[in-house]
């Protein structure tokens, strides 16, 4: 949405990948929109619920899948049902913002949270000339980021004027003339409209109260089979948890390849196909202005926290050949076990050659592959493209030195 | 070298990383430029030669590593040691061509060869404003590409007004006039200069007149720390061969990559800690004009040869997310195996998005991963860099339909 959002050219309903139409004259699938269902009796394998216009309903079941995903965070504080507090979920969300940025003069928003949705709505909203600040309680921008690596970005939103305001409690939001303003107690940000991306929380509810058993984050438990503690119901997307492949726990890690992924696992697994989810890296990628910031698996906290003796090390290298022109820096912190020698995450910052450079380690995360293993790799080169060692191999050689004599 | 002649303003000794003085002055060591070592007595542990002003010299060893390189293969046929014809190794050639260029009018330029130096050295030239033709004797342009991937890299070229002459047996070069005419029996191509980049040779023979044991096309053959048939002797670089990581067989593919890797695992070897290198993957990535090329593993017709029932698919996907501009097209050829499911290599085009997504696969290959288990990967997604399921794993996905009932 937010790219969609920077181009006023582009029809918000280009997002729909699939129309309700076809779902239903093509593929004959009895797709009831406008039911809301509202609960699960799993003894009798009956969901009910009521239309928009108030009629109850019934289905029984064989097996049911929820996806019921997930929903915007938006604090309980004051102010925050007003309108003009946008929050970006659904399609509705983006054609209410995308009518508000095309009829009504915005000049300036405040954005609550620093997440990848809302520094990607910063880009966007700056493309389209409108000043941006954004806020957030929590002291550190970008917290799972080796600090310098984080200021490389901070910097670079910065130098597109855009204010980065961490650490402010966020007291209320009120309306002032025309703007809405945004209340800390050191800080009031004013804006035509204020976007609030502070993450989502899985919609869970329904399924707990059929007395599903629940796991991080209060999402949906499954197995690997992407089945929940009742053997008849299946849960996938935003609303289910996963393992991780790096720590062996269950994780909650809302994106869209993994939710994806477990759809057709269950689809499988309702037609009797055996699929099995091997789990999520928690690979993510996004661009803010002209920097690409990548990560997969764990950083050094995250390690510790999940019983890893983490050591980690960040290199600086160039996304070109040495002597080639149009060369820009990259930054690479890898994590590794200091037990096992095991590669346990990475982290990467630049402004060429970021992105797909995250998936060799993702990859070798997948496998369980160390440290040593992947300084092995075979990985590509050409003088456009990087140095001879990819900068990912020079991370992994130099955290080796850290790591010392940890085996293999 | 291509990049750095096609930019006229960049001098050829950028090239240089570091110069001898360096390893002289800062590092201590005994490096002795202009001496030409000639052979090796590997019973006493003494190289000989002698020096460009012909004194010979001898030099006792306890380690001895051979780092002899390769030389560019010229076909001994009439004319090619005719003026004007270049290869392209040393940084003397890149001097000499450089020169060429600018000093002489050159306004057409035959290139005989078509593999990844010609590819770009064609690139250089047309930026240049150099017509270019390129022959060679093959039938088939870039044989290790699935055709229509080929094809379109062909297009490309051709595009740019390069005559890309495939099939055409080379009988001579004759000097006529001002120009070199390189001659077949259906063809006469004419340029101002003429490039034969047909592959090189590894530089073996002293390593062979030693008695040391040669391997796949005739480089030096070695274990898994670098060492020779004799144990005293290490050879490192384009000059020996390796292990692949696939097909566990013998394999010479000299690559920078992999020259680099070795030199490092013979001086940890002879200063006695030991390094065992895990074999190489075959990655190659280039670029010629819009298009980045890349490859790793094996392709079908190698697997076959090595003993594996390889299948193959090849997906059309997009380099960027379902709606979002600027988006073209990626081509993935993935090679399975059908006994056991393993994927044994993949090759890539396209216009954005290819040159780093090949360490995806390339990193799966060193892990022996079977192709279901590549499909689970978790790479990275955001709307500009790619379509929530990265190609690679359409590919696999599209690829495990064909492999059918294979394990896992």
């Amino acid at each position: 949405m937010p790219y969609n959002l920077a181009a006023p050219e582009r029809d918000i309903e280009e997002l729909v990948v699939r129309r309700a139409e076809v779902f239903r004259e093509k593929q004959g699938i009895n797709l009831l929109t406008g039911h809301c269902a509202h609960t699960i009796d799993s003894g009798n394998r009956i969901v009910s619920g009521s239309t928009l216009d108030d009629k109850k309903f019934e289905l029984p079941y064989d097996r049911l899948l929820i996806a019921t995903g997930g929903n915007p965070i938006v604090p309980e504080l004051p102010g925050f049902d007003l309108p003009g507090i946008i929050t970006l979920k659904t399609l509705g969300d983006g054609r209410y913002l995308k009518t508000i940025l095309k009829t009504t003069a915005v000049k300036k928003a405040v954005l609550v949270g620093m997440g990848y949705i809302n520094l990607e709505m910063c880009e966007a909203l700056v493309s389209l000339g409108i000043d941006v600040d954004m806020v957030k309680p929590g002291p550190i921008f970008l917290p799972w980021l080796e600090p310098s690596m984080a200021q490389s970005i901070k910097e670079e939103i910065e130098s597109r004027q855009v204010g980065i305001h961490a650490g402010h409690t966020i007291e209320r939001i009120e309306k002032t003339g025309d703007r809405l303003q945004v209340i800390c107690p050191d800080l009031k940000l004013a804006g035509d409209l204020v976007i609030v991306g502070i993450g989502i929380r899985p919609n869970s509810a329904m399924a707990a109260d059929a007395g599903l058993e629940l796991s991080v984050g209060q999402s949906i438990a499954t197995d690997r089979r992407a089945c929940t503690s009742d053997g008849n119901i299946y849960a996938a997307g935003d609303c289910a948890d996963a393992y991780h492949v790096v720590s062996g726990q269950k994780t909650w890690i809302p994106l869209a390849l993994r939710a994806n992924r477990a759809g057709w696992a269950v689809a499988d697994n309702i037609c009797g196909k055996n699929a099995e989810l091997d789990g999520v890296a928690g690979t993510a990628v996004f661009k803010v202005f002209d920097f690409e910031v990548a990560r997969t698996g764990l950083t050094a906290a995250e390690a510790a926290e999940a019983g890893f003796e983490p050591v980690e090390n960040m290199i600086k290298a160039r996304s070109k050949a040495h002597g080639h022109p149009g060369s820009s820096p990259i930054q690479v912190n890898l994590v590794g076990d200091k037990k096992t020698g095991r590669l346990l995450g990475a982290q990467m910052t630049g402004k060429d050659g970021v992105a797909h450079r995250i998936n060799g380690p993702a990859v070798a995360l997948q496998c369980g592959m160390t440290v040593k293993q992947y300084s092995q790799t075979d990985l590509a080169y050409a003088p456009p493209i990087g140095p001879t060692w990819d900068p990912t191999l020079t991370a992994a050689n130099q955290l080796l030195k850290k790591l010392g004599s940890s085996p293999d």
